[in-house]
C-alpha cells in the first residue's frame, strides 16, 4: 500500500459520511493502519470526529487517540462520555500515557488519573515523578523479563502468554530475583537456540542501559550507536524498571532537531505541528528574541554615533558597512552550525573547545584573507579610493577571522555552563558581529585614514 | 553497561598493546560491541589498527569494519591483504558493502568487486544500479520471505534455517510465485498463533511499502508514520527486492538533519564526522556562499551610493542602518526555518503556499509593528529628532513584514523548483533583505525627509 493514500480517499469518506453510511464508513476503518484513521478523523469536523471513534474497532481506538497530539486528545477527551474516556485511557500504552499527561494541566490530569484503575493510576503517577525529558519519562514498564534458569521452550512458552500485552517481545530482559537487570536475550537467539539450553547460557550479560534520570537523547544515542530495538532503563539500585523502544527514539530525534533548529533561529521551542500553533503562540515564540535583538542594536547604533566624525569625514566608509557586518554574520552562522550539530550528535565534546578553536583559526583565517582581497578589489573599482578599500580589505579580513572564533566559542560557553549550544541562534550571533565588526571597521579606518588624508 | 566505557578503558587498552600482550588484548576486545571495538580502534594507529582487526573474532571483523566512515574504511582496505580484503567484503552486509562502493572511485570499486564471489558481485552490482539516495540503494535483499500456503509451524522451520544470515527476522514477508509481494506477518503474530494455522489467515495484506526508485527519506517517512521496524522495497513490477530497516532508517534521519542544518548555514554538504574533514575541504565547503555572498552585497553598496545625497544631508539615518537590516535578516531567519523544517517533516505541502503566506503575513504585520514603536521610540529618545524617529520606526516595521514573507517564499519557491528548501539559508536570506531593506529604508527617509525638514 503506498504512502498518503489518506488523501486519496479523502472523497469517498466525505460521501460515506454525507449519505450517513455508517456501515460503510466502519468496514471501511476497519482495513486501516491507525496512522491513516488519524489522518482522516483530523479533516472532519469536531462532531463527526467523536462519531468517528465510535465506528472504530476497540483494539485501534486507544491507538489512534495516542496518535493525535497532547492539545488535541484533550480536545477528543471533553467531548468523549466519561465511561469511553475511562476506556481508551485505560488501554493506553503506559508511555503514552505519559505524554499525554505531561502536556496538560495539573488539575485536568488529577480529575483523568481518577479515571484509571489502581494498577494504572500507579503506574502512572510513577512514570510522571520522573523528571521532564529523562528516561523514566518516556520508557514503558511493559517489557518481557525472563528468569535464568529457564529453559528457552519455558521462555517462549512465557513470551507466548504475556506477549500479547508488552510493547516488543523481540528483546528480552532477563532479572534476578530483586530485579536487577542481569543480561538480554533477542527473540531470535532464543528461537535459534535448543528448546533444552538454559536463557543463562544463551543470553548476553554485557547489556547497555541507562537510568531512569538520564536525559532522553542519552537513551536515544544508546539504541542509535549500538543498533537495538529497545534499551533497559534501570534505578539507583539496578532494577529494571522500563524499556525505551527504537520508534521512541525516532520521536525523540525528530523532537531535538526541531528544538535545535527553532533555537537556532531565534524561535522558542514549539512541539506542535505547524498548521496546530495559534495565532497569538505564534508571536511569543518569536517575539521575545526579536525584541531582545533590536534593543540589543542600540548598541551597533550607539557605536556608528561615537564614530560620527570618521563618518561624515568620509562618507564612502558608510556604503560597505552592510557587505562588512553581513560577511561577519554569514561566518559565525557557518562555524556556529557545525559545531552545534557536531555536539549535538556526540561527534565533538565540549572539552576539546581548544583543538577545535586552533583548527578553525587557520579557516578562518584563509576565508579572511581571501574575502579580504575580494572586498578590497570591489572597494578600489568601485570608489577608485586606495585608502578605502584598504581599510575595506583588512576591516573584512579581521571581521572574518573573529565572526568565525565567536561562532564558534559561544556555543562550546553554552555548552560549558550547561545551556543547550543551539541558543547560539545566527540572529544572536549576527546581532553581536554587528556591533563587533563596527567597531574594528571604524577603528582601522581611522588609523589609516588619518594617517593618509591631508 | 554504561556508554562510553571506550574512553575508560582506553589507558588499559594502550597498555595491552604496549606490553604486546595480543593475547589479554583478544580477550578485552572479544567480549564488547562491534561500535565500542570501533571506538578503540579509532585511537590507535594504522599498524596498531591493523594488527586490533586481525584479533578480532571472525564475525566481529566485517560488522566493525562495517561502522567506520568510507574514507577510513578505503585506508584499511589498503592495509589489509587481498585475502583479508576478500573476506570482509565477502561477509559485509549488502546495504553496508553498498554504501561503501558508494563513496569510493569507480576503478576502486571494479578493483573490488572482482574479489567478490559470483553471487555476491552481481547481488553489489544490481544495488549500485538504483539511483544515488534512492530507496533500493539502502535496502538489503536479506529478508525474510514466506509462501501463503505455508502453516505457521512450517514457517517457524524456516525462519529458523534462513534466519541466522537476514538483517531482520521479526517482519516476514510474503510472496506469490512470481515474487509479488502478498502480505506481511510479524514474527510476533507467527509466534502467537496456532502452528496448524496457514500464512496467508493470520498475514496482513495491507502492506505499506516503497519502490526502488523512491527517495529514501520516503522509505524513512513511512517507517516513521507506521511505527514499524522494517518497510518493504518493490521493483516497477510490485516484486519484492528488499527491505529498509528501521537503524537505516535512524541513519538516513540523522544524515538529511545534518545536510539540512548545514545548507540552511550556507555550508555544502560535509558527510564525514567533524574531526575527519581535511583543512582544504573545510575550506571549499564554506567558501562558495561565502564568496558568493560579499559579491550580493555590492548592490547593497550601490545602494547605500546612490542614496549619498539623503545620508550626507543627515548623518543619523546611518546609525539605524545595522538595526533596520538585522532586524529583516532575523525575521526572515525565523520564518524561512520554521517553513523549511515544516517541509522535511511533511507536515506542511509546498502546495498550501497561499494559505501558509496569508497566515504569516498577520504574524509578521504584528511581530513589525512591535519592534517598529521599539525603534522609533529608541531613535526618539537617543536622537531627539522625531522625523528621523519616525522614519526608523516606520522602515523597520516594513522590514520585517517584508523579511518575514521573504523567509517564507524562498524555501517554498525552491521546493517548487525542486530545490532542496533548506538552500534558503540564514546568510542568503540575510544578504537579500540588506539590500532590500536599505531601499525601503531611504525611499522612505526620502520622502519623510524631505516634506519634514526645512
Amino acid at each position: 500500500m503506498e504512502m498518503q493514500w489518506a488523501k486519496i480517499f479523502l472523497p469517498e469518506i466525505k460521501e460515506l459520511i454525507e449519505t450517513k453510511d455508517f456501515k460503510g464508513l466502519r468496514d471501511f476503518l476497519r482495513e486501516r493502519h491507525p496512522a491513516d484513521i488519524v489522518d482522516i478523523l483530523r479533516v472532519l469536523d469536531p462532531t463527526e470526529r467523536v462519531m468517528g471513534f465510535r465506528l472504530l474497532d476497540k483494539n485501534k481506538i486507544s491507538e489512534a487517540f495516542a496518535l493525535f497530539e497532547p492539545v488535541e486528545q484533550e480536545e477528543l477527551l471533553k467531548q468523549f462520555t466519561e465511561q469511553h474516556a475511562k476506556e481508551i485511557l485505560t488501554e493506553m500504552q503506559p508511555d503514552d500515557r505519559t505524554q499525554l499527561f505531561d502536556e496538560l494541566p495539573a488539575h485536568v490530569v488529577e480529575k483523568l488519573l481518577k479515571l484509571l484503575p489502581p494498577l494504572e493510576r500507579k503506574e502512572a503517577n510513577e512514570l510522571l515523578n520522573y523528571p521532564h525529558n529523562s528516561a523514566g519519562r518516556i520508557m514503558t514498564p511493559e517489557y518481557v523479563d525472563l528468569q535464568m534458569d529457564m529453559t528457552v521452550a519455558k521462555a517462549l512458552e512465557h513470551i507466548r502468554k504475556t506477549g500479547p500485552n508488552r510493547e516488543t517481545i523481540y528483546i528480552c530482559y532477563i532479572v534476578d530475583e530483586t530485579k536487577k537487570l542481569r543480561g538480554v536475550a533477542s527473540l531470535k537467539n532464543i528461537i535459534l537456540a535448543n528448546p533444552e539450553q538454559l536463557i543463562k547460557d544463551i543470553m548476553n550479560e554485557n547489556v547497555f542501559y541507562v537510568h531512569t534520570t538520564d536525559d532522553q537523547e542519552k537513551a536515544a544515542q544508546v539504541v542509535q550507536k549500538y543498533d537495538i530495538l529497545a534499551v533497559p532503563v534501570v534505578d539507583t539500585e539496578d532494577r529494571l524498571v522500563g524499556i525505551v523502544t527504537v520508534d521512541d527514539v525516532l520521536d525523540v530525534v525528530q523532537e531535538e532537531v526541531t528544538e535545535d533548529f527553532q533555537r537556532m533561529a531565534g524561535i522558542q521551542t514549539i512541539e506542535e505541528e505547524y498548521f496546530r500553533v495559534g495565532f497569538s503562540k505564534r508571536i511569543l515564540n518569536r517575539v521575545t528574541w526579536l525584541v531582545v535583538l533590536v534593543i540589543a542594536a542600540t548598541i551597533s547604533q550607539a557605536i556608528l554615533k561615537s564614530y560620527s566624525g570618521v563618518l561624515s569625514s568620509m562618507i564612502a566608509l558608510t556604503y560597505f558597512i552592510p557587505m562588512l557586518t553581513g560577511s561577519g554574520g554569514n561566518t559565525g552562522s557557518q562555524s556556529s552550525t557545525l559545531i552545534i550539530r557536531a555536539l549535538a550528535t556526540g561527534e565533538v565534546k565540549s572539552r576539546d573547545w581548544w583543538h577545535i578553536i586552533l583548527r578553525e583559526f587557520k579557516v578562518g583565517a584563509t576565508l579572511g584573507f581571501l574575502m579580504g582581497l575580494i572586498a578590497f578589489t570591489i572597494a578600489a573599482i568601485s570608489l577608485g579610493n586606495i585608502s578605502v578599500a584598504v581599510t575595506v580589505g583588512i576591516s573584512l579580513c579581521t571581521v572574518v577571522c573573529v565572526g568565525n572564533i565567536v561562532g564558534l566559542a559561544i556555543p562550546l560557553f553554552f555548552r560549558f555552563i550547561k545551556l543547550d549550544p543551539a541558543f547560539a541562534s545566527a540572529p544572536l550571533i549576527a546581532t553581536l558581529l554587528d556591533a563587533t565588526g563596527l567597531v574594528i571597521y571604524f577603528e582601522i579606518a581611522h588609523r589609516i585614514l588619518v594617517t593618509t588624508t591631508p
